[in-house]
């Protein structure tokens, strides 16, 4: 059913495990994902929190889990702090939330000390495989930055176009989603399409199409594109769907998965290493396929 | 493969015809989809425009049209206002855009003294027929409001129930859409949420469900809603989704329709009397569609 993330699952198999950082890893579910991660070999577990409670909730979870190291951490700040440390000096790879809230993990992430800071900005990156399409459809940012101003959604553009080619696609093409095609002052999601459309041209967007705005039908659909007459690398094949806001990207994400039946997987980007942030209602598939995305960043 | 819609047709049918002012009425699909509800008896065509390019668009699209009146008007303007005025005089009872700028139209209803204002405002609701459910979901408002304050969004809010209602569903269900479920005062969305559902336990909109704030897995999937530990009237079984603003609410409509394959509906309501506006990329059982609704929300 999931050809697209089967087989992109089966190419990060093949890159090698790398150590993934659980931070209060006594989540259940985190754990059966990373447990199931590691059995495909692309994961080494390091469980990061009170061991008491982790062996626990590895014990009634009934992951089965092979080589873990246990990282003893009392709370969520130290639980954080030492994942993150793991990942600054290169023992893990990859962040992963356990049983903290996504805050406190984005807090240690962010330390201007000892967190994970880079520079750039963070984003979430969602990839959906929809039944009917023979690609991959990326949306970003339905995760972390509220109500980008046009800096950031350049950055976020950014950051979609390195996940999009390290899963596999070779010239990104995006579209900047806006409520129509006719440029709207009055609309900023128009108004920032037009400027990163612009940036596009002008070269800052190098290996890839950035194109706006467009409503998401013209996005998507060929024959949409073609009945609006648009022109373009990008309407009616678009890789990647630029939201306005935080709102919007989470409801198109969902509006695939819980509507359209889509598979997904989601990472955070930006920071010095991936950042695997589950929902407690993914199911497990949307879980690991997240891991092998973090794994593939790498 | 449309049963929901289907059904919904049968009984608008069973209403009887009123007159539906088509302003510049040389809009081939806009003539169709006319002729189309003409023949299905709930539509009188009023074509408003230039006489000769009238006919010549009916000739061309090969629309039969029963009985259309044609009331010359020379120019947008002329048309918009000659339209509108068959509604507000009570001729026809439904006004719909041929070849004219939404923006143009909508200056026509909005005119203080010659439009259709009621005081209320507009929005747009449209209704879609999602493959695998059992019943409409409603989404607002992806078409006028670009960015509302929590007053027009109570509006709107009151605006779709209408529509859910008159579109038979008794109790509608309505889902204030934000990035999750705690409340977050950093987010509009999710505030405008925490204040909908406030009036609506303390009476706002009676007869209706109104919650918030939830992401739209939380409202619309029963498994999210329970994984997710909600409680109340609304999550995993919501009629209406509520957008924060018009590209998310565009969005997450057409993400239905071009993702999930759904059928789709749709009405601008709040004025004298429904307006139907219809897109170039929108097939012809969409256009349909819209005309019902606008007929069974008189």
């Amino acid at each position: 059913m999931s050809h697209l993330f089967y087989g992109f699952r089966e190419r990060v198999k093949r890159m090698g495990s790398v150590g993934i950082s659980l931070v209060e890893a006594f989540d259940e579910e985190a754990l059966l994902a990373l447990a199931e991660a590691e059995s495909e070999g692309f994961a080494l577990p390091f469980l990061m929190g009170d061991p008491d409670k982790i062996e626990r909730a590895i014990e009634s979870s009934g992951a089965r889990l092979q080589n873990p190291v246990i990282v003893e951490a009392q709370g969520p700040l130290e639980s954080a702090r030492a994942g993150t440390r793991l990942v600054r000096e290169g023992t893990c790879r990859i962040l992963m939330k356990g049983k903290i809230g996504t805050g406190s993990l984005m807090k240690a992430v962010l330390d201007r000390e000892e967190g994970l800071r880079t520079g750039r900005i963070l984003s979430h990156v969602a990839c959906l495989e929809v039944p009917g399409y023979d690609r991959f459809i990326f949306v970003t940012d339905g995760g972390v930055v509220l109500r980008p101003d046009l800096p950031k959604k350049a950055e976020i553009v950014s950051n979609a176009i390195d996940v999009a080619r390290l899963m596999g696609v070779e010239t990104p093409r995006v579209a900047v989603l806006a409520p129509s095609e006719v440029p709207n002052p009055d609309s900023e999601a128009s108004v920032h399409a037009v400027e990163l459309a612009r940036m596009s041209r002008e070269g800052r967007f190098p290996g890839a199409f950035v194109e706006g705005p467009m409503a998401l039908d013209a996005a998507v659909s060929p024959e949409a594109a073609s009945i609006k007459g648009m022109t373009g690398q990008v309407p009616g094949r678009a890789d990647v769907l630029v939201a306005p806001d935080v709102v919007s990207g989470n409801s198109i994400a969902k509006s695939m998965q819980y509507f359209a039946r889509a598979v997904m997987g989601g990472v955070i980007v930006g920071a010095a290493a991936p950042v695997v942030v589950i929902s407690r209602a993914d199911t497990a598939q949307v879980k690991l396929n997240s891991i092998a995305m973090a794994r593939a960043l790498i």
